[in-house]
């Protein structure tokens, strides 16, 4: 476990040409690298890998098994979409659980939302959380609230085992489909997430880049058909993602997650957001061309 | 000149570890990599150096100056976008010009609409024509339309000594604002623009990505005013241009390029078009807050 790295020199905000780059390769062909100016943090939990780098150009950024999880500049845009789209789509949401999210960044979004009493964190190495409460205070913060329970358990285990129906929305905030995260995106796990989920509650989860061509987004959308027939796909832009733009997938079991159910709450959300706002809320869910089709059959706005 | 450069093997499609890789950094913080499996031409032209390699995974790709200007993967999103926008918006358009969009791309998705008449496009780089005629056929094809007419130009030039008053929609598809492109970021280019624009005209332009750092948004918007007050931004996910996301203006005299004037064209632009669909038009004129914040006072929808 290495604490600080002093490999760089204090040059190196003037200087990027220290020669350390963080590079991560997208099914073999697309390659993106950001530049390092120092390595904060290296482990290797009981789960995964986990690094932590100080970047010129993105503040600082984690990544889990060599894969961005977080950059400082520009994780507003998962975490905002993640949290507002669903919790504005709900008129009363009470009681949220977050699966993943370890970074607390979903559940800083959540707790915006003075509605809700009650917000639930379950991840499932708690390396992740310690890492962020060390190096990312902006994203963790939230989980001194309070109203937040953060909880180091399996996501799995959590749905079954859980009480039936009490939440009003869940938000599946996972790492890619390798390593611990693998258990969810499986069906059964959704249908434990429909277990715990209220009659009329709201599913979200991430759902990879549109643009992946090893994705089989039939069956990575067709899981959220565990908890309803009404699923959705939204989109939105994220620079170190794979591919610059990501995908969430909504289950709805009756709020219409396109639709704003209580815009007394919309105002204070838009003020502290820097991605989100009314217009978006709707934008989102505009699909191109191409990612439409590899939906037909799986989500509503897919017609 | 080299014309093939058969420096990899013949199991590069497999075999992806061969090395070769074209990198472009971003504001020295970002770098963007496309596997490179041959390299098909290399030329330094009159006005800059152009690249044509074959990628594993975006098919051809051509570069300019060492940025990419296309892929044959994701082309489709800047091309649609950047002319069913205008051209959909205006109820009638029969006389388009393009500046710069030496590939071709642009032609071909304008003359996708029947009632264009005339497409003059105005390249300054011959040395672009002829790549795209020889490595981009699914591009350049448009130029053999009868409706085409392909001149080897200089747009700044053009605007300022052709009739005045001749075009519905002008459409500024330039490179970056380095080397030849420069011109084209200039207040008194659009002075020209507005010159040959008809009173109902339609100019759009590419604005570059909202995400980048180093841009004045302000300045590169603020052009479009000398066309008209009425200015809009749209964006659109484009995974091998800077930072993933990019932008787009608008500047009308009459119509409002978020309504579609003319849905009699729309079906069949729909069917053809990987990206841009109804939705689509009007979701990309919703922007993310941190890029309205950028365009306060330039853009109409930055409100």
């Amino acid at each position: 476990m290495t604490d600080t790295s002093p490999i760089d020199n204090q040059h190196a905000h003037e200087d990027v040409s220290n020669g350390l780059w963080y590079h991560e390769r997208h099914e073999g062909e697309l390659e993106l690298g950001l530049h390092v100016t120092r390595v904060l943090h290296s482990e290797k939990s009981e789960f995964q890998r986990l690094d932590v780098f100080e970047t010129s150009g993105f503040g600082r950024l984690m990544t889990l098994d060599g894969l961005v999880m977080v950059t400082e500049r520009d994780e507003f845009v998962y975490h905002e979409m993640i949290a507002h789209v669903p919790l504005l789509a709900h008129p009363q949401p009470e009681r949220v659980l977050i699966i993943g999210g370890g970074d607390g960044g979903t559940l800083r979004e959540v707790l915006r939302h003075k509605c809700v009493k009650e917000a639930v964190l379950c991840e499932i190495d708690g390396a992740v959380v310690e890492a962020a409460r060390r190096f990312f205070p902006n994203l963790s913060e939230a989980m001194d609230d309070k109203r937040a329970k953060v909880q180091i358990c399996d996501g799995v285990d959590f749905v079954q085992k859980s009480d039936a129906g009490q939440f009003d929305v869940v938000i599946v905030d996972s790492t890619d489909p390798i390593g611990p995260g693998v258990g969810l995106f499986s069906a059964s796990f959704y249908a434990g997430v429909k277990r715990v989920l209220k009659e009329d509650g709201i599913v979200v989860a991430q759902c990879e880049s549109p643009w992946q061509k090893n994705v089989n987004f039939q069956k990575v959308y067709g899981n959220l058909n565990e908890v309803s027939d009404a699923v959705y796909a939204m989109v939105g832009s994220i620079p170190t993602y794979p591919l610059g733009f990501w995908s969430w997938g909504v289950a709805t079991r009756k709020h219409d997650p396109r639709t704003i159910a209580d815009s007394s709450r919309l105002e204070a959300v838009i003020r502290s957001s820097r991605y989100y706002n009314e217009e978006i809320h709707r934008a989102a869910f505009a699909l191109p061309n191409f990612f439409k089709r590899s939906l037909e059959g799986v989500a509503k706005n897919a017609g």
